[in-house]
């Protein structure tokens, strides 16, 4: 008997049949004796329906509204799944974020899970109940609903698996695991056995849509093993852990690709102390993520920086670089025919060459490196959007993802 | 300055257009310096669409996730007509029926409410804001979402009322108000300014469709004032109350007719002491409301027993009564081609006649008396469906209801 977390996402519960092949995977799973907490997500589309009704009474409603409005898309599918389950026989009870006992912060719209009181959910838990919890929401100490932001019904089942000591935590999707590329564009892509935290967490900053970075780390931190896996089909997904036991020679684990990126040019900065600070100061109050910063100070103190940000942050980062821009000089030219291409691997750390073998490989593909950046588990490059798909393969072949 | 509940029904906030106009009304009424406590309804349609979709994966879900359900449709309201205020610039603020601190028992789907902890409501009332509380629900003492049953919107803001001793109460709906009788039948009738508790009650119970009774109990048991109007225009409505100023000689205030009826008469009981108690706990055993009881003992010991049940009822009345007439013997036939006309006026308590006013005006329309029933302020009978207008219409004018 083994005590497991699963947590079904917006597709897999979009509807009526969904759910009940939801409750039919949960019951075969029960039934072979495990211990069940599931988290379901919202059924894909009511989140943007409410949100559309929201826009319709109030341009700008207050976020405390917002997460009493979203809530109520988890509180529907943990009903609904509870009742198809009871429907087959099985003794299920859902349970709000609220009731589960997770408390947050009071940020509304993106709380951070302070604590888990999950006493009542583990009584249910022994009397033999299996437990349908809300995801994406919680509680604050005032009684007000929160919720978890992006990704945060991810986080809740990793939440709960640690709070509840659970064996196996399961993150169902419509993906049926870690790829080392994208098998849409790289046909002989392979699905991962394993991948370690940092792997996951490079590749999910790097644009693999699996799963947001936050749920990642939450993971790392309190250790909590999960796989990635489809609930479309049978098919075992991707484990994701501490420690990966990979042989020596495997360097890379993983090749990503993000379009959703603009290059930002700054050129003809005065070198002085503080001006970098300045047009960084300025992104960072919009809220802008900024990537891949590189500096070049050329003859007479005249510098460039260069970095990237998301596509859909480049019209706000415009719009906040003007007023730096007058108080430090410079120009700004903004590039979105690019990409960001990126090789993770932990093996990295151990070996040199990677960045070499990368290099040559697109060099050789007639790929032109316009921005390079490193971590100790990842190489990065910026090239032409136009040719990102190209090198995504030929990285892929080179490192020998195809094989194994 | 008043402190002021106000409820919105389901047909008052279908839509995004009338939740923006209730917002309209109740920032009017804040803007003249009251303190406003909203009970809301939810949208129109979005309860029976949730019970679709449960009826759709489970026929007999539990009553508990039932609850856990159908609270999310006043929820989506709460948070909507809080943001659509936040819209025109009023500070206002959602709680659910468990942020409001309402209590119930554990009877799910028609819960009773047991206390109401009023003190965040009070403190944001304090502070200036708008409170919008979602009708209809509680949690019970284990933190598990509770519904109050039919009618329970209304019953949220007289709770509530008398939980924070308000003012006034006004009860929105799609009646404008009281009626001496049904207004699409008789032409000639009037609203009432107001009405007893005694008086109400005895109007609910009677197939008037303003309210339900159990809230018109609450009322009068906490002795809250409220008034009933309709949120589509700003005519005044009908005050209800414990007291009211009546003229001596007004005996009837109202005329109401129950379509909904259906008559059983079970003849040839042999007459045994307990006969009559086992088919009344037959009924009783199927949760079947009867009402209107005669019976005729006749020749030899054999009596005859005549009630009414709800039409919506007749046919588990039918199953039910099977097994207790093979017992005590007997034949039930039925009649739903009938319907139950009632005058109800606490003036009848202390005037005689009225009885005799109103057989003589049936009798001179040529309606037949199929059954007669009397309590201290109404007079009830059952006469043939198809009849039943024109009985009305004659009931009223006999009574002078028409003038005043």
């Amino acid at each position: 008997m083994a005590r497991i977390v699963q947590k079904y996402g917006g597709t897999s519960v979009a509807d009526v049949e969904r759910i009940k092949n939801v409750a039919a995977r949960i019951k075969a799973i029960q039934g072979e004796g495990n211990e069940l907490v599931v988290v379901v997500s919202a059924r894909a589309g009511v989140t943007n329906e409410l949100i559309a009704r929201a826009k319709a009474v109030c341009p700008m409603p207050s976020e405390r509204e917002m997460d009493q409005l979203l809530a109520i898309g988890e509180q529907e599918t943990i009903a609904l799944t509870a009742m198809a389950l009871q429907g087959m026989g099985v003794n299920a009870v859902s349970y709000t974020g609220a009731q589960a006992g997770i408390f947050t912060d009071t940020v509304h719209t993106k709380a951070k899970i302070t604590t888990i009181k999950a006493k009542a959910l583990e009584k249910d838990l022994k009397a033999g109940k299996v437990i349908i919890v809300a995801g994406f929401q919680g509680i604050n100490e005032e009684g007000q609903v929160t919720t978890l932001g992006r990704g945060g019904s991810d986080l809740t089942a990793i939440a709960l698996a640690a709070a509840i000591r659970a064996d196996k935590c399961e993150i169902y999707t419509d993906v049926d695991g870690v790829y080392t590329a994208d098998p849409r564009v790289v046909k002989d892509a392979r699905k991962l056995a394993e991948i370690s935290y940092d792997e996951m967490l490079e590749l999910a900053s790097l644009g693999s849509k699996v799963m947001q970075s936050r749920s990642v780390e939450f993971a790392a931190k309190y250790n909590v093993v999960f796989e990635v896996r489809s609930s479309f089909n049978q098919n075992p997904g991707t484990i994701v852990k501490q420690e990966v036991a990979y042989m020596e020679k495997v360097l890379v684990r993983g090749v990503a690709v993000d379009k959703d990126q603009a290059k930002v040019v700054i050129s003809n900065i005065t070198d002085r102390p503080g001006s970098a600070a300045k047009v960084f100061r300025a992104l960072a109050n919009a809220h802008i993520n900024v990537d891949m910063i590189v500096q070049n100070v050329g003859r007479a103190g005249i510098a460039n920086l260069t970095f990237t940000v998301p596509l859909s942050e480049k019209d706000k980062a415009v719009r906040a670089l003007e007023p730096a821009l007058r108080e430090v000089g410079g120009e700004a030219a903004f590039d979105e025919a690019i990409a960001k291409l990126s090789v993770v691997g932990v093996g990295m750390k151990t070996h040199s060459g990677v960045a070499a073998t990368l290099f040559q490989t697109l060099a050789d593909a007639g790929i032109n490196l316009e921005l390079i950046s490193t971590s100790e588990i990842k190489i990065s490059v910026v090239i032409k959007k136009d040719r990102a798909d190209d090198a995504a393969r030929a990285a892929h072949a080179a490192f020998g993802l195809d094989k194994l």
